[in-house]
């Protein structure tokens, strides 16, 4: 059986049919199922876009960042080509759409988020998010973690662990974790962040991590040990409990990913950027977001390409999971 | 009434629900509505996508013009600021989605969208396309005027009425419409061209014209005598029989419109631009298109965002004249 | 006397003593006098950078404008060489610097730029603003009419007279001046818009307008009449009184501005652009500025330059007015 | 006859014999004919690329503007589509290829183009230049009026009439015509400059062109009398004898042509800058240039584009007045 | 002796005679020599450009490559900086200039195509080839292989083995090799493809591939071996018999070479690229081409100035082997 | 103690005072102290730009280097985050400014620079200058080493140890060197060059380099070395005595720093980049430089980015230099 021939209501739209930079573009040209789609209830992993970076504090951008990831994820084809996963057989996948936020109130936004997502763990969807930036994260995180707080694993070069910023600020796009850690969200012992670099502000991040046992692994200690052996210790740290996954793209490269608000230089490429994705396998993700995409700062498109590579990577991943729990 | 608490179904989703850069980019965020959808019998006006490029014979790209097309429409609103006209409560307007070319194989392509068209005039949807280069014109000529010649107003830079390309070519972007005048499609009599200039190959394509009866406006007299001139000229061309429109993004000049692949200096501003749009107001609209806008060359989407700005100028005609007749 | 030899603290750097690509950028090579500078006493106008786009609900950006601005400002020379008004000798001009907003606060960045400004209105400093979004002139308005009601000239495509967006937003780029108005900040019957075009939501803010008695030039009317008709009507509906200028970069065509978030196709071309600045002369300027330039949207700094040039003329109507004051 | 069966050596290579976008690109898909050619005796006017920069004060780039030049004017056919001449049937025209500058040494660079003119001038061949900075008309203009004074008409934005730079800068681009005059290569009696606009560095040039009886056309009276008029004053200024035709690129206004060093905005658009070079039908043109095209400033090629279709115009005009010479 | 002295007729034009940005682009600078020109019989290696795209499936653009590979070639000097090699001192080397193709017609195209290569072929030429999509290869293939098969060395991200496209399309970019192969133009066993990844439509072309003994290296072998031992492997595959090289730019990382119609990410870095191309030293290469730079993807010149750099490499090797052959 | 609070003199701007976009835009926000400033002698290490590249024979540019590298420089915070140094704790860091070239004169502006410099060396000031073209280092030297010699540290893809271009130029920035070693500026003997690559006019250079004891490590050394052990090796050359450091941004891939006028593919990635100039730790700097830096050809930032990233880890290890001198 090959995939061109599939009829089935979860299929992509193959390329063979309709040219890749044709039609309508859905993430990975996956049948669009909102909440109150007749099939959605069978949806498994759901794509969702947070349009929305009203917690930036640099330059903004990653409210744009659905739209053009969806525009290249036409050219995501049906199999993964390094792990020969087909992830569209393995568990139905859809397009659920974008969340609205409220651009002009960020704590409206919060809560809408937040229902949002409520309403796709309710129903069983594992999420998958093209973000936004990183502030959209805590949101997602306060309807997966409702139950008890799970791992994470975050690819980033900032570790997003500040407290409070220009005097008032508590939630911005630097804060998210140190909020998720105080609400109970995040296990401390189950935390790991990969990639952190560039200038700071000082060390109070730092110290607050260690306070509470959160594992930070800076970029020397990466490209010194390299991602095989980086990531076997990150799977060893947040064990086989539920994990959510955080992909700011600003851990690569910005000569790779330049398409961000606050790029910091000396990361990884693409090859190890996709490696740590597809050395997640193994892992009990139960959400996944790729953030911090900013279509202003990339119009070409090579960093929303890259950032739904990554995705799709992590997709197989959370694609094998499924299957395996269904047995 | 205001549009914002319309719950239509052909009501396009508000900027006030859902920001407007946010959502799965259809056509003016008009609901999509494919051939096999349970409502596409009451869609009056439809929009379509046809994105294919196989007759360029310079720079290639607009088979991407559609999805930019798309993507910059998202900021349309619902009333047009200057005649006023709220063109989605005067006619069921949706997204038919893109017909399906073959990029490979030149008169598969032509055959496979005369076949689309077919069915669109059949039900009696008024197509208004997004190419695309300007073949694409040809085929849905050939459903258009199936039943007999339409009259034709066509704004470009170029009279695309040339006979042979390289020996060999009969069908590529710089002859469709000496085709369809061959073909009986157009009625030379009803024919107007506007804004023709650039360097030419010869004087053949115009001899063609004057031997048949077409009339050529230069760009010398469209700015001598202007656009409300000019354009009352082309109605009286047309009379009031079945009309077709075709737009060429290359009749504005390639400073405002620097996305396309064969641009020639000294062509109309953007408000000349919407003007002539607009004054096919009486114009009896059977289709329209809207063509060569070719994204490589414009990735920050200014052309498209013109181009989507007169597709909603020709659109308001159109939905115009569907309620005339709808009386 | 030329002003290549003025030695005054107040003089700009000469591109003859260093060129203008170098140096450190403040406004038009002035000094850079901010509130605890010995000289700040003997400032009559101060240029100031609103770095701030919180109240942008489409495409942010504008929080770069005033680098941008800054940076090709360095081009703009000593005299105005179409009325040859050499605003620095009229004038003592000096960049103030930047208000410190702040990003992730919307409601404590309205409250630390209205604090700046009642510092340089107490000063008796006239304010020449760069931008920063459109809801930026709110505060300043605050500033400036704090006493009683300014009269008010407006460029732009878009009315700004909106009232809530999603539902719970009052204070962003749509909607400062009903806020203004609201506030008795602006005399409505002294307040004229000039350029207003594009697709619309609805008709609410025109009917605001109408019932406050604003006046509303829409594009047509002005390419129809032109900017000399036009502006002597609203030199006539601002009076002697005192007026303050709103400038939205989106006045003009995107094509000639194509560096800002909300642009409308059809608009004036650069020369317009000036001119009606330039006719700007004889209004009782109390404060000017020039918004929504967006650098993220064109890196090129196209818009910027031109952005820049129209600030240079609108100094120049006030340094005329100031010399003229003064005696 | 048709220009496409043109067998003779001097026609351009048709687009219907190789595309216009391939082969290796010379001035309008002419020979190229250097001065040891078997035919360079035949030439008539002549197409020479002055890549040179080295009087640029501020941001440099026309070095690569012969480059693109070429490379664009790939993109002519083979007659104009307003007046309807073909200027390769008319004259003989060829690519001489670029002119050798010396780019660490402005007197060498200075010295070379002189003696490279000389031998264009010697052999009686028209040279039409793309630049290079406006410096290069200098040595230019010493080949060309080396017998006697020329007449002389200037599109630009700036006078190029200073006298010196940075205190020891004699020649540089902001300067040629100064040592122009003064050198007695141009009569000022018979010289014009048309479209001078921006901010200035005060009134030395202006005071000089008065002294000297040179007649200076500003953008505004520009704007107010149109194209027509003011080309008609400018014939007449220069009247029937030898006249050398210099047009910087930054006359056009910014938007259209942003490849430039600097740029003023405000200036005209795309279809005057075409007609003022339509309109020196019947000067007596001796030679011109096209200069200040600026690559890495318009990378996308739009500037070239209406640079090279500039110099169609004025190809045009000189072909025929070596075919009516010729009698 | 330097190189800075030659005088002979295959020296490249020195960087310290005409600058390297000056001058009409021919390859690295090398004499244009036609078939019809005088000294045509005594080149050794042709540079060839293959300005065609027809085959191109997703985004299109290599029809301008070469125009683009030619403008950035004149950056090429005379010495090979890490292998000393001097190309232009081994070997006889001219630009054969463009192979004329017809836009518009598929099956013509690939005619002219192998009509010219076989003129090349028949006088003894090396054909080194800049495309032009990757079914360029095709026609050049028959040409090379009309007497024997050949062995090749394919560098690619995809294995272009494919079947049929669209249901109808044998002739395109993605199936070149397949027909290559059931034609007999090359020897399966003696096949070796280098760098596939990305997504796959399925597993066909691979199965393809196993059937008929071609070895394919995906870039996770490639990442994990590294380029010498990779290249040895591919070297003893190809042994000492008649072999191609085809060189697809998307071999390299998309970061590094932008410019390309089907990017994929993951790829090798700048250097390996290089590297992969010296490490051909020793094989019998009877041609070599490089395709799939598509400029409209990369204004900026970065990826043809990479592609160039690696025809470069592919020319010293070549030239190493016509000097040895020559003995 | 954290930087937040900090209240001195010489502390750059927070980011939490004022956001990074926002500001006048001196190096690194650290205060402007030019000459005449009060505090000037208190300065021990000043950040300078040197806005001129009138060496340059290729592509021009870097004279706007500076306004962009301060522009990015904003963007950097108080500490390294690898390294844990905070600068800006350790000495006292001020911009000087820029010094003013003759953009016309080169001979004036190498004059005008040495005596810059001599000032800022006579005051014990360490410079860290950012460019400019490679020709700057020159007149730095001149000032730098004008008691003794110095060893350098040259991080380059070219030698710049050529002697004459173009037959007449002994000054430009393929140049300064051979001229510095000429003049005594240079210990040859403690002269070590690292990535040195790219095509070759011919092997002068490097047969100076070897007469005179100069180290050159090539590029594919540098890969196969890796950049611990070259820098191990480069510190052993230079020693314990007076060093100065110039990085040529052409010394890093242009992949990661497209902005430059001479890109060599086939460099070192940002990482390695970095990873040098830590490397130096331990080195006696005297001065230090970053050249060739050229926003035309890299609007987006990216380069500078990197290029004012290199910078402040120079400047770390010359601030714990001065720091440890001071005791």
């Amino acid at each position: 059986m090959t995939l061109r021939n599939t009829t089935e209501f979860f299929a992509p739209v193959s390329g063979f049919d309709l040219p890749r930079f044709a039609g309508i573009p859905t993430f990975m040209r996956l049948p669009h199922v909102p909440f109150d789609h007749a099939r959605f209830a069978e949806v498994e992993i759901g794509l969702i876009g947070a349009p929305w970076d009203g917690g930036t504090t640099n330059r903004p951008g990653p409210r744009h960042g659905p739209r053009q990831l969806r525009d290249l994820s036409t050219m995501i084809r049906a199999m993964n080509g390094t792990t020969w996963v087909a992830p569209f057989e393995l568990a139905n996948c859809a397009d659920l759409g974008d969340v609205a936020p409220n651009p002009a109130d960020l704590m409206d936004s919060l809560a809408r988020m937040e229902a949002f997502y409520d309403r796709v763990v309710a129903a069983g969807v594992l999420p998958l998010t093209g973000g936004g930036d990183h502030l959209c994260s805590l949101p997602i995180l306060r309807a997966v973690a409702k139950q008890r707080p799970v791992g994470m694993i975050q690819f980033d070069s900032h570790t997003d662990l500040n407290d409070i910023y220009f005097g008032t600020s508590k939630y911005n796009h630097g804060t998210p974790f140190r909020r998720a850690v105080e609400e109970g969200l995040i296990d401390p012992k189950r935390y790991c962040l990969i990639g952190i670099r560039g200038t700071a502000y000082g060390r109070e991040d730092w110290d607050f991590a260690a306070a509470n046992g959160i594992r930070i692994i800076p970029i020397a200690e990466f490209h010194a040990r390299g991602p095989e052996d980086v990531m076997a210790e990150a799977r060893e740290i947040v064990g086989q409990g539920d994990t959510y996954i955080t992909y700011d793209i600003d851990f690569v490269d910005p000569t790779f990913a330049p398409g961000t608000g606050t790029p910091e230089v000396g990361g990884p490429n693409s090859w190890q950027a996709l490696q740590v994705a597809r050395l997640l396998k193994g892992v009990n993700i139960v959400g996944a977001d790729l953030v911090e995409v900013s279509p202003p700062f990339d119009a070409s498109g090579g960093t929303a390409w890259l950032g739904i590579s990554i995705m799709f990577e992590m997709l197989c991943v959370m694609a094998e999971r499924v299957a395996a729990l269904r047995g």
